[in-house]
């Protein structure tokens, strides 16, 4: 049912795990709803679903644009965000919130769980005969939506994980051993790849890259970095928390069982996977120091590390779900991120359909990984560095050996 | 001994964990030794002492200045490091090499583990007149130097904990829980309390803060996250690696084994302090998320985190211990920061005896910990804000509640 020039308020709200430039996207759709005379109110709901559902609601249009701009800078969900799903007794009561402050412009900023949220309460609406325009807006650091190039939120995250190893490497060259990194990333191995962007000279580390996308071998493993060890008396490696055995089951999920209301096991916050897979180099491939970190958290909010790239992008895809939205064009979607074709990066923002985004996710795919299943290919790299941007420049010793005496 | 126009090769090493400002003294200490004449050749030893009593030299005279400054801005000892303190039948081993290679002005960069080679290295060439003017060049994330104000590499390393904070307290109010993120210093909680930086609203995190200065009590740990929990709804917490028990038995020995040759416990590398800790409130207080990070070794060679006033200093103290070595009034010290008096931030480098920084190490004054020990004072803040420098800015809505329809 295409409705033009729908007039009522607009609500926006951010779900799942929050990126660095997240915010650009809240900020983006503000501001271009702003220019837009039918979108009446601008409400924020706090904390995604969960504030619709307590009529949690605050109220956008009244921010300055001063404050907005440096909210669009800042990491993590400035509305707060939520891991619900919602029931079909949440839905129910959502209608009656969204009904009774005559929201007829719905954006949810997320994944594709969020989208999945965005798709449930779509069908909702349009069951019920209530006219609503509901966009989801594309964002992840795991860069695992479907229809996308890539997604908000990778790029930076991805630099952070680019210039973690290239300082990480620095220090394992300065004192070797064997030093395994966890990377976030459920399902897709993209931000663990984006590791490889660290690489400068022949020798630098990650040696080895681990993606979910690969059965994860443990005698292979310890096979792998025994012979990088033996080429280079050091090894930096670096392993997706998604990794899984033959069976699919993840290797982390052996010592965890907390799972979240999607069904998701939680793979982050904690140092155990690492440990296990240091504790197994060190038995198995008698090495004495091995270290492990877990990046954790800190991938995805870090403060002042942010790809320029992303930061446009994710202000662009807010921007463009408002448009699409009030395009008389299409009733519902997501935005996905085209790349343009040709040899400089540029991309578009598209509208698909919510269904093409929600629940399954994107993986890498089979030309961005080696033939070993153990680290990327030159494709990856050319894959994801204008999404990244720019890293900083380092320098080596040139190291002029003296003759013994 | 005073000699002064000792003429001779010079050689430099570094030691113990790296900086991401390191190779500023480094650098600094090779650009000031080039304008010496009765300074030979320029060498360096490759991985500290190790590459001396190996005879694993370079010439850094040959380096040119445009390399050098590149390596200057790139974290982690460029030379290699090394964690081995010499027995005395290194130090038989170390005079042979040195007085095989003429050198005449011995410099090592590192903490003080480093100092105490440098002080028995300086007195075996004294026992054995040889004349040789040894220099330690202070460094160490830890912060934990005496005589130092502060310490190279510690301010730069407390802007990457403070803007990780700055993150992590985002991403905590983005998605509510306990979070609890593990911080390096083994003895000295200079950089765990560097995480109070990240506070800008009166409800920021770290809403607690534990020092290995104060006993660590796990019941006192959860009645403190249960009492921020009550108020705030999610509580941060930042502490130190090396909290110990009322026994002085740090927390995370109870759950490692492995020690270095300077009989130091292994604590970073491993996520498990973090992971009982966590457990412990999930248990005790009741509260399901949980999360622990181990910031790790990023916290002292993430690429592109730089504190400019740190960069500089250690640039100065490099130098500045070519310049005790040459001036003529002494044969042997150590780079100390002092701060100026006075309002306007300022440094300058001083001479002090070996004895005096190796060995033993520096703790966070009484004034500088609150009366529970879980927090830092404001006299703390006002001591780090100028060594970390600005940093960046972030924003929140203001969050105009909209009343219940």
């Amino acid at each position: 049912m295409l409705v033009e020039k729908l007039v009522g308020n607009m609500l926006i709200a951010q779900g799942g795990g929050p990126t660095v430039v997240i915010n650009q996207s809240l900020v983006g759709a503000v501001l271009e709803a702003k220019k837009h005379k039918e979108m009446k109110k601008i409400f924020g709901s706090l904390h995604g679903i969960k504030g619709i559902l307590e009529e949690n609601l605050c109220d956008l249009g009244k921010e300055t644009k001063a404050n907005l701009e440096l909210v669009a800078g800042t990491p993590s969900s400035a509305l707060g965000s939520v891991r619900k799903k919602p029931t079909p007794e949440d839905c129910a009561k959502v209608f009656q919130v969204l009904k009774k402050y005559n929201i007829r412009y719905f954006f949810y900023i997320g994944g594709n769980d969020s989208a999945e949220t965005t798709h449930i309460i779509n069908e909702a609406a349009q069951q019920a005969g209530y006219q609503m325009k509901c966009f989801h807006i594309c964002k992840t650091i795991d860069n695992d939506l479907r229809e996308n190039d890539h997604t908000p939120g990778f790029g930076s995250a991805a630099k952070f994980v680019a210039q973690a190893f290239m300082g990480d490497n620095l220090d394992n060259r300065s004192l070797p051993g064997v030093k395994i990194n966890v990377i976030m990333g459920r399902h897709a191995g993209f931000l663990t790849a984006a590791a490889a962007l660290a690489r400068q000279f022949h020798d630098d580390g990650p040696h080895l890259i681990y993606l979910p996308e690969r059965p994860f071998s443990m005698d292979k493993f310890v096979v792998d970095v025994k012979a990088v060890y033996a080429k280079y008396k050091r090894c930096v490696v670096a392993v997706s928390e998604g990794i899984s055995d033959e069976a699919g089951i993840a290797i982390a999920a052996k010592f965890t069982k907390e799972v979240d209301s999607h069904g998701n096991v939680q793979l982050s916050g904690s140092g155990a996977l690492g440990d296990v897979l240091a504790k197994e180099i060190k038995e198995k491939a008698e090495i004495s120091r091995v270290r492990a970190d877990t990046f954790g958290y800190l991938q995805r909010s870090f403060v002042g590390v942010v790809s320029a790239a992303d930061a446009k992008e994710a202000r662009l895809a807010g921007a463009s779900a408002v448009k699409f939205a009030t395009g008389g064009q299409f009733d519902n979607g997501s935005t996905a991120i085209k790349r343009k074709p040709g040899k400089k990066y540029a991309v578009t923002i598209e509208r698909t359909e919510l269904k093409n985004v929600a629940k399954e996710t994107r993986h890498m795919p089979d030309e961005f990984i080696n033939k070993s299943g153990n680290d990327v290919t030159s494709a990856f790299i050319a894959y994801a560095k204008p999404i990244v941007g720019d890293l900083p420049k380092i320098g080596r010793l040139k190291v002029i050996k003296i003759a013994k005496a």
